[in-house]
């Protein structure tokens, strides 16, 4: 029931405000045995850290995850594996000015109303930060998975109405990577990566911010995992992007689209082949059935919502009840899109259900 | 980790399949002194019963839920409640011409490969018979919340592309239950509820099958339900509609338009009032903000895919690999639109993340 | 969080009073692919069945086991396993005479704390025939144990003074359960068995109750079951033991013995020879080391207090705080020694822990 | 399921090795508002320092908890509660000269066998030093008793055969934690401590070691903490005190005792008073029925076998299975009896279990 834990095997716990000393994560049940290098973690840190552009906010944070237990001689040895990250840059006396006002949009208001305590500060426990902790995390789920074979990759589907197109390259996830990590804003599309990013400089001149949608695949998933009937596979995925800040939606294969076709084409026929019963004409289904897998590409996407932190004037309360204008201190860091720093997060909570399934699969038969 | 129970203190497992004796479910965790009966229980099962009507499978399953444990005096003792619904129509004998064959865009692939066993009868535990057993938890987890003031319904908002809109009724739930009641299809709206009825019938016909959206809705929500991080309102509600059978997409609050909103647009203004500090302008949040209740109306929407059982002759493989062509036994039964049967199933299921939210919030503060 | 669920992977959630409709319990867990029949587990019930003999209660519930769910062809399907026994003699009438009063060293006083109601009946959830539903459970676990050449018994060590001692025995298992079995109260000495049996007719023929304890002992364990910190062994075994109706004190290995020992004569000195790394020349810490098992047989023991329920008449109070009397009902009929009963329930227990240790541990390495 | 993780509303998931850079402990669900620092986990901790006196290791840790989060202006927050003590006389080298042996009677043996690596340094996370996390998590958990009026204590009531007796002070919890806190090794009787002393100083002489038990005692319990049937008070208790490192067995209340009285002499009459319906005559259940607490005092034991490493040469193995004379390092450092330096373990533990309890019952009722 900890509400700050994740997983049922391959089990995390991340801790930490954004304006306290550190942030962290402890790894519960991952296997002995396994290879993993804080530099491996920091790669995939460095993905969604801010100030890698100028489309994400450019707070410094020199973020650098340190390992502190669990890793004997460059392997994991079954003990829990503590991942901590200090805070570097977490100024918090810019924050005075707005000390007793509702910021709209943002959950300092339920978090009062909740636990009796005001933390005018950032974020607290609700800042974005918070999924520094969890890519650590999936970092170390995704050298799991790839011991298994198992590949993914997650990317910027769309920015406000501007839409890149992927699907005919779901199946080729080495050359989809490339095109991902060619884009400073995580979008295999080079054309539409420029009309994102062209909207974003628009909106934060206008400061105002910008939703988005993030799709994720993966691709050589064994059958089986997932269990039924309340950790389907689907269900453990939404659960983990739907417990992401500022995520509002989440789909499966066709998603919402599939609410509009018929069964005749929803169905995605076997196909005869040499190897294994696998193969499958179409994938509507989005790599599950069941709850299971399918042993085709798993993929879906996340919506999520504008930043709620914006620079235009709000009408909101202050803390007695009486109207404010609110207005977020000068020099205070917000991206304009978050869902271009979500895209190496989704990629992480994907990994870390996947391996959390994978484990738990071992179980299901005699 | 067991996987077919649900919930963290107002926690239910269930059992049984569609070809057995009987389904059951056992809730733990209701809190003691609470009343409920029997009838309240097959009430809601009545709902959801299939044989209501044409259009949803005509099999005539007489449901009737027997309480066996945990009731004293008409009351709830604080002991595990067992809920049994037997079987009576569960001939198998039918499903004889289809032993052999894999069957397109259904569980039974999947069950194999997980479990190395081909259960060809009915679906197993993949059914939606296995829905009636979180129907019958659901209707204890309501009156529980009803004595809290809270009150909630589901209702058909599509089915492929016709909506029904309601989105001036969100506050007023009486007259909207009365709307929905008053369908044959659960959809609150007259004129569209002939408009998808005539596109089902078309679809029977055709021997095809229709997707379709369930929307859901609760007020007199308290502040504070959900927990942050991995608890969250949202991520709770989305792992249990994402549970159910075919469901394939969700979304809370303006979900996926969210993602073309910007930030001034979409942030809930708070508006002074005599009362607490409560009122928004808006509700595009659906009644959360970082995973905890906000007082607003809850809202939002799951999408089903097409009943993946047609009678459309389908290409498909035997358990040997072979092509053979896929036809759905005569006399099987198959709603045409899951999506309407889902309507007290999902109203069912956030009823049971609601009164699970309630009990953990109780802990919450000093 | 489920209180009345026990387990990880191989969980079970019990359910039912004893004057209700029936009782039962829902395995979850199980892998898929093994045999179980009713019958199997009926004979494992018959052992605890009162009115075995006269040494135990003299009820006659005619208890038969039926499963529901989760067998298809005689095997298991990875669903869950639904297991109902009926309660056919559950007459209340006769405790109307006690119905205001609080019976001395039960449970309903607590109950009534806790829940604000008095279940006035037989001990509704305390009554000691849950542990029938554990004995249920029991028997699939041992099922599943055996596949894995693993081996176990559980017997009656000690009533009041009178101990059994079979230390030279502990590694030749199948002698033991025949002496066991050989037993009306499974007690593997037939001397210490006659001397007990007088000490109990004593008792009963004085309307009083004695105590005892029960041991157990598992052998064919392999390495590695258990899990550091929390998940250990022997605290796994301790919780299931210590959640038995009566259970007041728990050991393992030499246990409280172990505190009067110096570690020069408690360490197992490790011992060479052909085979794997395995055998010690002593076994003092019982088959755990750290949480692990160590490969050598896993034994400790169990205490239980007299049964609460007399026939000698007791000072007390009732509802409203007065003394009075208590006497028990004529025709209430309690075991004079529960640890006797208890015997095939410890067993069950232990098979349900080592079951679930041993599916945990799949997941330890890569 | 996560194995390092202990509690279900208040919970704590430990990390870290004796050998690594720090250990840690992250508590959630601690309800928002209890105010606690730094000092009162430190005052905590300094209990169980080695090198307190000579009785117990001499290694100088400067133990001092930090606290990374969850934190604000001096009251918990509701999140995720941090402290990580960082370790300081980590040297490793000493331990070459056993880099291939088998400990007797310690945990890398199991270790090798279940993960596959050995950790020949000290004991990994088999180390006592992990006992620091639980202390810091107990400081909490106490603090949290303390506004609800639970007290407690813990002491050492025996070594080897030398025991205290202190049946009559159990109610009188100040003065006998004044006593307890008098004796360098927390024995209540200066006598007892004094021969206690004696027994160690031979022991310790000879390179041998002892084992003890520990006592524990809680106060003010109001009913109904516990849950039935798998989170029976005692059973969680049981598992909290045999989840600690060379723990062999638990009691509550007269626990192995218990099985050789008679019900007539065990029952604990109530008796009449003015107030609310609560006291009995004696307290021989230790403060539990049927799993839940009765308002008498909370009392039990536990025993420790005697430290494994002692200085005495042993028989043993080296990792290829060859017989060698095993010896400990010159200037490794380990208690003479590990039951002192466990009594502010035990302690914590009791207070985890007893807030996880107190938070649980906060749903029993409507």
């Amino acid at each position: 029931m900890a509400s700050n834990s994740f997983g049922n095997i391959f089990c995390m716990t991340t801790w930490g405000e954004s304006h306290g000393k550190a942030i962290g994560v402890v790894i519960d049940g991952c296997p002995a045995g396994l290879e993993i290098s804080e530099e491996e973690i920091n790669v995939e840190l460095a993905r969604r850290a801010p100030g890698k552009n100028k489309f994400v906010t450019s707070r410094s944070e020199k973020d650098r995850a340190e390992i502190y237990s669990g890793i004997f001689e460059g392997k994991t040895t079954g003990a829990p594996i503590s991942i901590i990250i200090f805070n570097h840059d977490a100024d918090s006396s810019k924050y005075e000015s707005i000390k007793n006002h509702l910021r709209p949009g943002h959950a300092n208001f339920t978090y009062l109303e909740k636990y009796g305590l005001f933390d005018y500060r950032g974020g607290g426990r609700a800042s974005a930060r918070e999924t520094a902790c969890r890519v650590a995390a999936g970092a170390v789920a995704k050298k799991l998975l790839k011991h298994f074979n198992i590949q993914f990759a997650a990317w910027l589907s769309s920015v406000s109405d501007v839409e890149a197109c992927v699907s005919e390259q779901k199946q080729e996830l080495t050359s989809l990577k490339k095109l991902i990590d060619a884009s400073p804003i995580f979008c295999p599309n080079a054309e539409i990566t420029t009309r994102i990013i062209q909207k974003i400089e628009e909106a934060k001149e206008a400061g105002d911010s910008l939703g988005g949608t993030v799709a994720f695949l993966a691709t050589g998933l064994p059958f089986g995992l997932g269990d039924p009937i309340y950790q389907k596979l689907e269900a453990n995925l939404s659960k983990a992007m739907m417990s992401l800040p500022a995520s509002k939606a989440f789909e499966i294969g066709e998603g919402f689209n599939a609410s509009c076709m018929m069964g005749s084409a929803h169905n995605d026929p076997f196909i005869p082949r040499d190897g294994p019963l696998v193969k499958r004409a179409t994938n509507h289904a989005g790599g599950v059935l069941g709850g299971i897998s399918t042993g085709m590409p798993l993929y879906g996407r996340v919506a999520f919502k504008p930043t709620s932190s914006i620079k235009l004037p709000q009408e909101s309360l202050d803390l007695e009840g009486k109207p404010v204008v609110f207005r977020l201190p000068e020099g205070s860091r917000h991206d304009p899109c978050v869902a271009i720093r979500a895209v190496p997060v989704v990629e992480a909570m994907m990994a870390l259900v996947l391996a959390d399934a994978l484990l738990m699969n071992r179980g299901a038969r005699l």
